[in-house]
């Protein structure tokens, strides 16, 4: 199925007094992954929050470390999309240092509809954008 | 002017490779003294927002940093509005570990509404909230 | 096993644009509760760090969201180790709001000695951590 | 004096609920900007850590927010040292969105040994680092 890479980096902020990478930022790095294919597809993130009121948020993710990350190291996040439910998708993330991989780890995210009180209501994916999860491509690497 | 207190302590992930704490927590602290001195005054954020479309973002601020805080350390953020103006007000915060101060800053915030499309606009800060602001009162300690 | 409890806030920071929790926040809160519940069991994690080199970076995670948190929502993390072995350990946290599980999921830690060039080495927990992870205890509420 | 550019992008984390940019994002910049500006001099913050137990701890900051930068905004942030005395340095910040400046402000940083204890102590900055600061260069745009 369809295939993201974003390219990112430790900052500072992200070490901790151990002096390696604080673990949740392993987890905005999915996010910023998941958002980037979603765009990057050609389904604006932004144009579906304002005009449909649709969102995406997490029922379950997952990670893996497998060697600690370093400030200033240059990383790259490969995204794919593995399973496309009526209602739920589901993405395998893979973080590298060069060609090492440092952790890997999933995620599945609802297609909801946020009502004018802000309840959220799961509602299917529309078949162009599930036809889009669907497509063998590699979009940026 | 009206002051307000919150405790808040310095976590694993608020700190750096240095050991020290990471600098933007301190503007997090801020905004968590400031949201919480509104709310203990009565008015609640969250209603302003979803009832009113009323927003509190921040225009300028300030930090200077005395001391490093190492994890763990407990601190209190003291909050006290300084200066009322007709859309604006002006927030001084100081940050204790026990009787040291460690921090200081300052926050300007504006009393903005957001309308359909997300624009803001500066409206004036309402006479029942000036005066909760204005009023010589501690909230908390 | 032992069990710990900490009371957290969801602060404006970390919501989202979609008015609901950041999702990285949670492994934030993980993180607190693992090392609270060390500290709380008698062994000092600072010390640990500064006098033995010892850390306890982050293996293995996942979090299942159930309910979307709000901003100011007041919620508890129970922590409890649930399994020992000679060079890890594993822990399930709970998230509640009042009596409503809202999230929960799990950490696997590794006990591991830095070096002076930082490099990491898994090293056996010591015994009377064992028996501290292993005591049939609820250290607060 | 020595001047360069990150270019950065707003991400769904860096969002609050109001929809708008969560302003201790900016200090991250901010320090992302600095840290960035010195090892594009040629000045690896990681060695000067590392081998010689320097840090750079920031002392005074501020920002002013001009106009508030939304989701998926692409932002390029301009730092530039401005002033160098014996023990600190002074950088200004602008934070451009296209041509539209939406924020600046500026930061002031110690360069610091830290001894075996991790107390930290002021030291003259050293004469290479001090004209690589003074150089009228711009590294990167």
């Amino acid at each position: 199925m369809v295939q993201n890479t974003v390219h990112l980096k430790v900052h500072w902020g992200d070490t901790d007094m151990a002096g390696i990478i604080y673990y949740p930022t392993y987890m905005k790095w999915f996010d910023i992954g998941m958002l980037t294919l979603v765009n990057e597809m050609g389904v604006s993130v932004l144009d579906l929050f304002h005009n449909e009121k649709i969102g995406l948020p997490l029922l379950d993710a997952g990670v893996t470390c497998r060697k600690p990350l370093l400030y200033n190291d240059d990383v790259r996040v490969v995204s794919r999309v593995t399973e496309v439910k009526n209602k739920t998708f589901r993405l395998e993330h893979e973080v590298y240092r060069g060609d090492e991989l440092v952790a890997n780890g999933h995620e599945v995210r609802g297609w909801v509809q946020f009502d004018d009180k802000g309840n959220l209501k799961a509602v299917p994916i529309p078949d162009d954008v599930r036809e889009l999860f669907l497509q063998e491509k590699v979009l940026s690497t």
